[in-house]
């Protein structure tokens, strides 16, 4: 039986899988949850509770073990799946993840580039080539792409979706604003910029 | 007394206020939760309870007045500041976020842009101009800047983050993959691009 971990848990996981293989590269063997908590800015309380939702990892008074927490973790995220990207749409945002640096250190991997746009088409971002869209199928296949990134328009989002579901990506993860329907068997998740800065906008309003 | 509402509630709010102007341009009066639902894929029973989280709106059997829920989540979420926003270091995800639609939509605007790269300041990004940042204090004093965006490297984060404090904005939106500390009246949202994808991980691994 699987147990349901909530949302803001998931959230908080891949936090805790880098912090963890931070302080394994630092060579600390045990971890408290109050110096986890410290060094995350998260209650210890808050981290006790959501470690326990998927079993008993910690020793009362010693604390985790640094490797073991941190397989386990990547396990539940399954990042050891590597996970490669393929990103369709190189303007300014599918660019900017393109070089993003926080990817590699959770075990993603940027494989393939798409666009329409004949101008960047043979050029390289980040040491990757930018393909033709009209080449999406073969080189999906190809280069073994697990999930597709949608940076483009909102007008060419669902067009794009069909085709990477077409192509045979497992998960999708969507940047364009705006609705776009996928089959229950490929997992969506729809990426808005402007939530963050709306929660901020909330925080600042409570002064 | 100030209610305390769940931050994944807040999440969802600016969802709720966009697809609310939306409606309301369609000229929709009323709309019912069963159908902002249908519209947002989030169950009416969520959104029921979202909205019973700040009080009595919706009248039974018949739905919510759309203008008076804008107008109120708007203000929840403090929208209605018009904040204004200078993003500091103009690469990738910089000027991806210079270009990002979404914001104007929830009635935030990029006012100034800031580089310590000769090579593109004075240039122009979706019109506006890129500033030294040795003018930062002066500019954002100038233009009422309300909010700094942190899009520089790792190592020149907390700098900017200072220099942002002692300029006098309200609020601090960090994209540095870093732990920066601000003075506890400057709000301070750190925001993480591979927790989305995190999540579609997990969500792929359960297939």
């Amino acid at each position: 039986m699987k147990k349901i971990i909530s949302q803001a848990t998931i959230d908080r996981l891949p936090l805790y899988f880098r912090m963890l293989r931070l302080a394994e590269e630092e060579g600390l063997q045990i971890i408290s949850s109050d110096e986890l908590g410290r060094r995350l800015d998260i209650t210890p309380e808050q981290i006790r509770k959501d470690l326990a939702t998927f079993g008993q990892f910690g020793r009362k008074g010693i604390g985790y073990d640094v490797h073991e927490l941190k397989d386990k973790i990547g396990n539940i995220l399954g990042l050891q799946n590597n996970w490669r990207l393929a990103i369709v749409g190189v303007g300014h945002l599918g660019g900017a993840l393109a070089n993003y640096v926080n990817f590699a250190s959770l075990g993603f991997s940027v494989a393939a580039l798409f666009d329409i746009n004949k101008k960047i088409i043979g050029s390289e971002v980040n040491g990757i080539k930018v393909n033709a869209a009209s080449q999406m199928k073969r080189i999906i296949a190809a280069k073994k792409i697990d999930i597709g990134v949608i940076t483009v328009p909102v007008e060419e989002a669902q067009g794009v979706a069909d085709q990477l579901v077409a192509a045979g990506v497992k998960g999708i993860w969507n940047f364009a604003p705006t609705k776009i329907t996928v089959p229950p068997s490929v997992p969506l998740v729809n990426e808005d910029l402007s939530i963050g800065l709306s929660a901020l906008s909330y925080h600042m309003s409570q002064e």
